[in-house]
């Protein structure tokens, strides 16, 4: 697997060379009638999905608004449901959805209700609050537009939804006519171990929103698929300058074609996580005092530690060892583990261990903090 | 105490023999001094409470609006917390704080959180949810203005909030830093047994909004009272044509001479309110089938019933029988029992037992027409 | 017409001795009954306007707020158009159309665009911008659900609309399917010379706002004039505890018949509005200095100052002089001349005389400062 | 110059095969750096410009939304002015500030005030009545944030600004304390003539958005400039995955190296500019039915037709001769002229030939369905 990654460097290389057409806009090309046809036949085909395709403009955040423009229009709704912790980018609407306060000083659109996540509140099934809320005609909640949300909230600190609330989101937004928008931005395309994320809780959202990894090079490129009978948009209703990125198509199709033509990536990535956890877990029970859970699923983990300055410590010492790692959670206390999917087991155990290290590093910096505290040398 | 309306009315009429001014603006007039000056002595004074008195415009959605425009210049903060099943008003922001659907078509003030109100979710302290968003950075929710609430809600359906919730409101709002309003229009002026709804549950609201009953004669006349360093108002800043409608005043001074000079009148509403409820309670015994329940303080007391329209039947057959009811909830489900607090036991008897009959009434209808449903003569 | 005033004082008096009933929400009563007839028979029919009326809650600030929900309702469009320099209430939506910047602060309904009014704009007719708007695809305005505006801007400083202007409005509106709202809470009801503020531009608007004077004897009462078919209301949906205010019925019936059964009312304010805008003219001429301009219509003048510190002096003088007048504009720099509309020619010449005195007083007082300033005594 | 386009594309293969980062997020790389040199070097400090860069999200609308938010934080104040015909993007705010209709459905950023555009409205200088509405306390407009233009406006169909009105625009923000944001994503990066479209207006914009043609290959990229004291950013505060393009910084450095090192270009466009001009206005002569006005400046011409449909078919006709003009105007009635910067004199020659052809033929069916309709062979 070590020799994949030149196959999508030589599809570009070979794309300039016969001097492809790079920005296209909405016409058709000959980079985008191959990606739709690898994407169709390759990963919706196989997992019995149909959904119209939409090139949006190249960003997590234009997929995302223009998922939540269409859900409002098809419903002639206004409010959007989004979840406590969720992140879905920085522009204005999906501004408004996202949770992070430190993001939010501009947040205009404000015709968004907030449910806690799945886990989120001790005991609390939020879905049992949302279809009471949806039912009582002096709740003050308005049937909405749509729900979106992560499946894995990557921002908000890798907390997992399982595949019992996700399944009751999709039976109650079915049942009351809401749309569900799954935001698999940072989720999907592998991430989490899947090509879709929801694919293991087996649900059909309405509307799926892809972008960063999907052109496999790092190239921007945006998708939101939709079920067929959404698509109400006029000629020229959502357009934008680099929704035809030629480039980072020819990329996606090689992509599709490497990696997920069969289930060795699959397969592959199953091994990682049960590697990955174990190794993580081990982490825990050597540094209980430090790390308070280790969370996530696929090739998307995270190392919560009960103090955000460990954390932060943790990223600096890696970053000084070479190895990049960042933060999320709603105090920036979880250390993220995101290798590339098909990283080689070498790289991977490598990257372990400089963060063990890392940890262990920080530990001892800690206790000796702590002991200096004790005996008054600093505050 | 028959004679004591009497006493309102000989009071206007004076009031209007003298040629007393009618509308004064925001000018000092007798009947403005003679009000406060009785309501400070006799009703803040003794609960040790210490306000300042805002006449505002004189309706009660008014109150709410010069309340929540206080807090917001206040704090400099936007959002306002409401609770499900809230009644607020009908005017701009106070119909964003309202939950009732049928009410809200035009709401446009969306600066507006909606939280679980006491008991509205099987055991969920909305208060610990309310402090968990508080506290996280990344839930999406601001910190608010203030929190607004009835203590017993009345349109939403005489849904009366536990003393150790409003204790918990009263320390969470107090430790964030968040103003606590109390909206008292409905369940104010001895509606809930004490002239403040409040008072049994031992809290200092920062803002609290009087109106309905407060000028003792169904005049309109409302009134704002704020903490004294709450008062940053400009002058003019928020006028209204009606703010100084005297002959109201007037009635209010009377009113509160006549009442709350001594506890003469509490303590016939405590009686009262034994012998409401015991009665209310008989007659779910007796009609099982068709009352759920029976909820309410002081002299706010509501039926709730299985099926709406048996509550609408019962207000049709009270009405033929001169006794005016009026329903309340979300489904109109909850009949309302609102006699004048100063009631002769002999008309508080009088009309629950037409009530009574009233439901026994419909209770056959019913009856009849579930034997007509069972041997198919209606549908 | 100087024994008037006691005809509704003895209607009170009578209304209370016979108990009848203060107040009555929606329920018909015969005050209201009463009122109703009046009000069709001497301002409504003889003006050959057909109106429903709804009796809001009684404050100017809840007229307009149904109004406006109304509009928005019937047309399902959120956007309304107000125009710079008026005024329409404090309450949420109100508030949002009033154009002071004092009272602005806590606006959250921003579906509102605002025109320059009549005159506004040297060489702009506003109206012709607007249809240029309206019919222009992309100008970024959308179709309003309704225009409101005053007739003669009260507090924001006498601005008088033409009748030419007035039409205009009326024909874009009509032709564009917008409503049309006159807000005549401050110039109706006799006070610019005629009943209604718009009936010597001879059109009909969809909704008229009606408040303040309009129980002629200061008690709060507040009336929309709605065309026929726009009554789209639901049972309860636009509802307020004080709107069935008996009392305010009662003289506001007695009003109508007292003043607005013959002529003599609207003969006498045309005579009292030449000597009122001959005197103030004359005042003009001699202190030309300090007056800009004279403006008005009707029972209903401005003297607009080039200083607004001249109006502030002006008014303490006057109220030394017992004396009370108020001031407007968006400098506080217009002194309002807003005499009782059956004021007896005696007094108004009494109170024109004591401001003239004023004036004088503050223009020595004016030229003294000026003075020193020049010799420097004084910044 | 025939030979330039090659450079940029031997670029992206060098880099390629150097195996140079493709995405860097906010990461420094060598190909920023490059690229943030050259900008300085050769675009900024030539043109006497001093300006901080913030790589934002790679599109157009990206790049509003981050000079929007930054503009909102900086002056604490959130009101944005906007101009008629004004196209922004299609992201939450963006779309606000976006005057067309057909985009406008799911506004929900209201906080945008909007004014005629120079030359808009007969006789009406916008900017006088805009600082009339900013004098004015009682205007109902409050003081903005920012004021965000084009120089011409594209999508508005090819309104060019006089040079006054822009050096009035900055005087007036300046001497408000207004920011002033110019969307250079159309019109900038050369295609108005000079890199800048704001340069012959000699004025000094406080940001300026950057996007569309700045890679120089059809490559997404987007580029904020910003006064330096504007920069209020926390850390990861306006973030996007794809901000670190390096293939478009390759590309974008090879395009200002080749391009902008000298007046070469400048020079060549100017030529080519009389040289359209004055073609374009000898259609309108041959076709004076048809053609109502010819606009543009720069390479940013515009054909505006009496009637839209005659543009529609114009472009379909020229589509058919494989030449791709696009249509703007809020009727799409203007027919777009955008040819590359660097096209060759006979490939320009080339294309007005086409066009001219394509107009002639049009012009010949409108005719005969004139005819046609004329002697009722159509409707």
């Amino acid at each position: 697997m070590a020799t994949t990654t030149p196959k999508l460097k030589t599809a570009v290389m070979q794309y300039l060379d016969e001097d492809g057409i790079q920005g296209s806009l909405d016409l058709h090309t000959q980079a985008k009638k191959e990606f739709i046809g690898v994407f169709n036949d390759k990963i919706l085909k196989p997992r019995n999905l149909d959904y119209k395709l939409q090139f949006t403009s190249p960003t997590g955040t234009s997929v995302v608004e223009s998922a939540i423009k269409l859900a409002r229009k098809v419903t002639q709704r206004k409010r959007v449901v989004a979840f406590t912790n969720g992140y879905h980018g920085m522009t204005g609407t999906a501004l408004g959805l996202t949770g992070n306060k430190d993001n939010r000083q501009a947040v205009l659109d404000n015709y968004i209700d907030r449910l806690p996540y799945d886990g989120y509140f001790p005991k609390l099934n939020s879905l049992d609050l949302f279809r009471q809320l949806l039912e009582d005609r002096s709740s003050g909640f308005e049937l909405p537009a749509a729900v979106i949300l992560e499946t894995i909230q990557g921002e908000g600190g890798i907390n997992v939804a399982s595949q019992e609330w996700l399944k009751q989101v999709r039976a109650l937004t079915k049942e009351k006519g809401i749309l569900l928008i799954i935001d698999d931005v940072q989720a999907g395309c592998g991430r989490a171990g899947d090509f879709f994320s929801f694919e293991d809780a087996g649900i059909n959202p309405d509307l799926v929103c892809l972008s960063k990894s999907l052109s496999g090079f790092g190239y921007p490129l945006s998708l939101l698929l939709m079920s067929r009978q959404l698509d109400c948009w006029s000629p020229g209703e959502d357009n934008g300058t680099f929704r035809g990125n030629s480039l980072a198509m020819v990329t996606a199709t090689s992509a599709i074609n490497t990696f997920w033509s069969d289930d060795r990536l699959t397969e592959k990535m199953k091994a990682d996580e049960t590697f990955i956890s174990q190794t993580l877990v081990r982490f825990q029970t050597e540094f209980p005092e430090l790390i308070k859970e280790v969370k996530g699923r696929g090739m998307m983990y995270g190392i919560e530690f009960y103090n955000p300055s460990v954390a932060k410590a943790l990223t600096q010492v890696c970053f000084d060892k070479r190895l990049i790692v960042e933060r999320c959670g709603n105090e920036d206390q979880v250390v993220k583990l995101f290798p590339p999917l098909n990283i080689a087991r070498e790289d991977l155990l490598k990257g372990l261990n400089l963060m063990r290290q890392g940890i262990q590093e920080v530990a001892i910096k800690q206790s000796d903090r702590e002991s200096a505290v004790h005996i008054g040398l600093v505050e």
